[in-house]
């Protein structure tokens, strides 16, 4: 059937996430690629209660057509969580509920990104958030990173020589690198915004999953113009596979971006709102956060000590939190073979070169810990480190 | 902020519907404006008891990621479903499951237009995906309908001048007007976007709500090239508060709209899926088919019965099921005039006008029986009548 596809399809593949997470489900595989959180992390009978509760009180209305807007008592339930924990100041009409972060972006894209428009990025970044840039064809620049995240100064360099539309950070624990930026660079980067007129996108799904060192203020906090859009997801903390997140923006952004979502799903699953909101209301996170992040820290100990002993030349990340490590391999070893080997070894990850925009990178790979248990750590990264020694990394 | 959005929102207002839907939440508004179910078709128990067997079942599998292609229990009900219900023979990489069928219409548009691109559309047609397809800049070109639907020698007539890459058509009890496509027009459907090469997109979310003459076949079913795309929607009935439909099309398009959707919402939450497949599995749907007919009916006939006792010159369709009356109302009188009236009086209903993709129609309007009882029907009905002899149809 010749029927042309659109051009926004040109050189898309597909999110090379999702093309491993396909093959891994074979029976035996430890899988240190997805950004899955741990089973122990999703608790189904919580899940259950709070679904119990919403049908029970309010049952035709959640079964019905809702608002695009959202669903009303999840709305202000935000606003008090957005107020309270994150100290963002945001009116209801300053918040959309979205089917996840990645929902969003593709809303804030939508609104803002004609083809051909530059958006600024971390170098490496989200390679979902990538693919969607592609399929608003946008121009996609990447700006390099150090230990404390994005380099300002480079970010200004490319402000000022490529104008961009939109600027894209994943400020806290970031994926892939597991980075934290620095607090003076929240604070250029909300000014930058201002003054140089972009929308700075903070997407930042892994900020309560902090396992050492003391909370930095979302970007957001600093933003006196409304030019810092926030991201923000329950993925991590609740369950990825309710698909609830929400964006916090300026109300012009907002009403674009609830147009879009007219079109796009006409609203989300008041259903899924209405779990969310039981846990907001019943405060139900702080404590689920802390017993969760209990386990993780561990998880990542267990990780950072096997890496400690991998061969000579191993570079890696000391995340303070979040999901992930970022490897670079010795010897210009290619991350691709090297998931080839440990995939007929039962070990799956996930290389680094999708996280550049413009590739390169062979040598280094993404390390999700949350969705192991400590001993399929230590399993997993020996099969690891025998894979690379192999490979000729030693 | 004066930050520029993207050429897409040009002349992009929002759906006329949410806008209105906005509004009516005041006490005591009878509303004729939504497309919603009736209250007592959305069985809160019977969600909360497919909610705790789907939890209790596959509760982490439930809460975890899921894949962009669908959970898995859920596609082999659906193809099930799919070849015994509606006789569509479909493999699972023909079947995606989506956010509603708007999703279905999205992700489809994504995957095929580019700017400029010709989409042929019945007129008047659903105003939510004339929003849509703006939204992806698209050509949209409306061909004459009559009482047996789209006019298959006007079609034919425009897609040999227009070339387009898409025609759109809600063939069994339309939206706006209740009009159900005849049997030898929808063969005609199906030859000819084989034989012009478009994809022809049928939107079918009404097809099981029919209370009068014979089921007929999907167009779909004469497809032998790939060249239709299946919209289906569990929102009429099930719930549209859980936003689950699915796209069923040949294995390239939906390749291509699995990768729009990693992009758009990475996946639809597992649970309201698993809901889905409940209803399914247990085979719940025909008995509760049965049952929101027969009242859907008496609604139908309450509403035809006082629209018979309207003023002289009123004409309306006679729809055999479906949500919808599409009302012309006599001398020329304005429905955005007569909705202002019935606001006020506590009636609502929305416009014809934003259902025809050139505008105009000023003395047309649709009306929705799904959502009232017989008695507030009568009523409504009685003071929209008052109204519009109030405004001069009389």
């Amino acid at each position: 059937m010749p029927i042309p596809f659109a051009k926004r399809f040109d050189g898309i593949t597909g999110s090379a996430i999702r093309e491993i997470l396909r093959f891994i489900s074979k029976p035996g595989m430890i899988s240190f690629a997805g950004g899955n959180p741990s089973p122990a992390a999703l608790r189904e009978d919580v899940v259950l209660e709070y679904t119990q509760k919403a049908l029970l009180r309010d049952g035709k209305n959640v079964l019905q057509y809702g608002a695009t807007e959202g669903y009303a008592p999840f709305l202000d339930s935000l606003e008090r969580y957005l107020n309270e924990h994150l100290t963002i100041q945001a009116s209801r009409k300053e918040i959309l509920p979205v089917a996840g972060s990645s929902q969003a972006m593709d809303l804030l894209l939508k609104a803002l990104i004609d083809p051909g428009d530059t958006i600024l990025v971390e170098n490496p970044t989200f390679l979902g958030n990538i693919q969607c840039m592609r399929l608003y064809q946008a121009n996609i620049v990447p700006i390099e990173s150090d230990a404390h995240g994005v380099i300002t100064a480079d970010l200004e360099e490319a402000v000022r020589k490529h104008h961009p539309k939109m600027v894209y950070v994943i400020p806290t624990f970031q994926n892939p690198t597991g980075r934290t930026l620095a607090l003076d660079r929240r604070k250029c980067l909300a000014e930058m915004a201002s003054e140089y007129q972009f929308v700075l996108a903070e997407d930042d799904p892994y900020r309560d999953l902090r396992y050492a060192g003391q909370t930095l203020p979302a970007i957001k906090t600093f933003d006196t113009t409304g030019h810092t859009a926030y991201l923000g997801s329950f993925s991590k903390i609740i369950s990825p596979g309710i698909r609830v997140g929400y964006l916090t923006a300026n109300e012009a952004i907002i009403r674009k971006c609830t147009i879009g979502k007219q079109s796009a799903d006409v609203h989300s699953p008041n259903l899924t709102q209405a779990i969310v909101d039981l846990y907001l209301r019943e405060n139900a996170l702080p404590e689920h956060i802390k017993t969760i992040c209990g386990a993780y820290r561990l998880q990542l100990d267990a990780m950072l000590q096997e890496l400690s002993g991998f061969p000579e030349g191993t570079r890696y990340t000391v995340p303070e939190g979040g999901l992930f490590i970022f490897v670079t391999l010795p010897n210009d070893l290619n991350a691709q073979k090297l998931l080839e080997i440990c995939i007929e070894r039962n070990v799956a990850f996930v290389p680094g070169t999708p996280f550049y925009p413009d590739g390169g990178h062979h040598d280094t790979m993404r390390l999700n810990f949350s969705n192991s248990t400590i001993d399929t750590i230590h399993t997993g990264m020996r099969i690891l480190k025998q894979a690379i020694i192999d490979l000729g990394g030693e």
